[in-house]
């Protein structure tokens, strides 16, 4: 089954996902992270049929993720490397790990955790506001219309301050805890 | 064509996907976040078609990121409220958003932006060591075995280690800028 194009929404989660073409294109730029580079070493690590692999490589070339150079001239091979944009995935994949450690597996149960390269402590990456210096949460955040908004993302954006307030009036009166 | 299973993958990544359950349950994801609770309001926004909708609002129900309740006693209706392991993932949401603002638009035609809800100052969120308050980048963090490793997880680091160092040893003798 064929699913719906998000390359038309006007949403920057949508046009990431569009971009990256496929749910496992994710665990793809995952292996890039942990050092892999050719097409052999995607193929075993995601065990993917050798059409779709290189479908979705080319994908990741064409939207500037990832860039083919040759590394043997005879017989010519490629292999993939990270480029800047695909390197800056990180922070996507990382807050993934957290949430997965945080909610999918059991603490004693966390195939890999994070430490400090230079102390080796482990630590729980959070997401920051660089300015403030403070943690943020699904609170502290408000989502403002940017100098690319269209009509339905003000739409949207009405919707959610809309909810809010009703949800912030319900809290008042008591009938939410 | 059906996609390979993520469940027997030991790592957070593939398993926090596999929970999920769909690339475009993100976007699911993403309209509750935006205040969305209504099986019409989620239809409407992502155009999806209602055996889908509901099977993948049941997968969501199932892990355990949405709970579905009763708003109308007569006729019978049920919404669908994010829970706190829902809530949480408004940290990758974010994440995706700030990937997506930097790399797929332009600055002049990015739709929405962040901003800090007490200061109203538009902000870019980063993801920091909570530990030592530096930002973290691909290169400061390493990635280390949990208790839950398995054999595989250990050649996986082993692998990632070893290429980290032909790497930098290619960059020492300058073959690589």
């Amino acid at each position: 089954m064929k699913r719906k194009s998000y390359s038309q929404m006007n949403c920057p989660i949508a046009r990431s996902l569009e971009e990256i073409g496929e749910w496992w294109s994710i665990l793809l730029l995952r292996d890039a992270f942990h050092g892999m580079t050719r097409f052999d070493e995607f193929e075993t690590s995601l065990g993917i049929a050798p059409n779709m692999l290189t479908k979705r490589l080319a994908t990741l070339v064409e939207n500037g993720l990832m860039e083919k150079r040759p590394y043997s001239a005879k017989p010519l091979r490629h292999e993939y490397i990270l480029t800047p944009k695909g390197t800056d995935f990180y922070s996507v994949l990382l807050t993934l790990v957290s949430w997965g450690n945080r909610h999918v597996f059991d603490k004693n149960e966390q195939p890999i955790l994070l430490s400090d390269r230079e102390s080796g402590e482990i630590f729980e990456p959070e997401l920051y506001n660089p300015k403030t210096l403070k943690p943020i949460n699904s609170r502290s955040v408000k989502i403002v219309a940017g100098p690319g908004a269209t009509e339905n993302t003000h739409e949207r954006l009405a919707f959610r301050a809309k909810k809010t307030a009703e949800r912030n009036a319900e809290s008042n009166t008591g009938k939410q805890q």
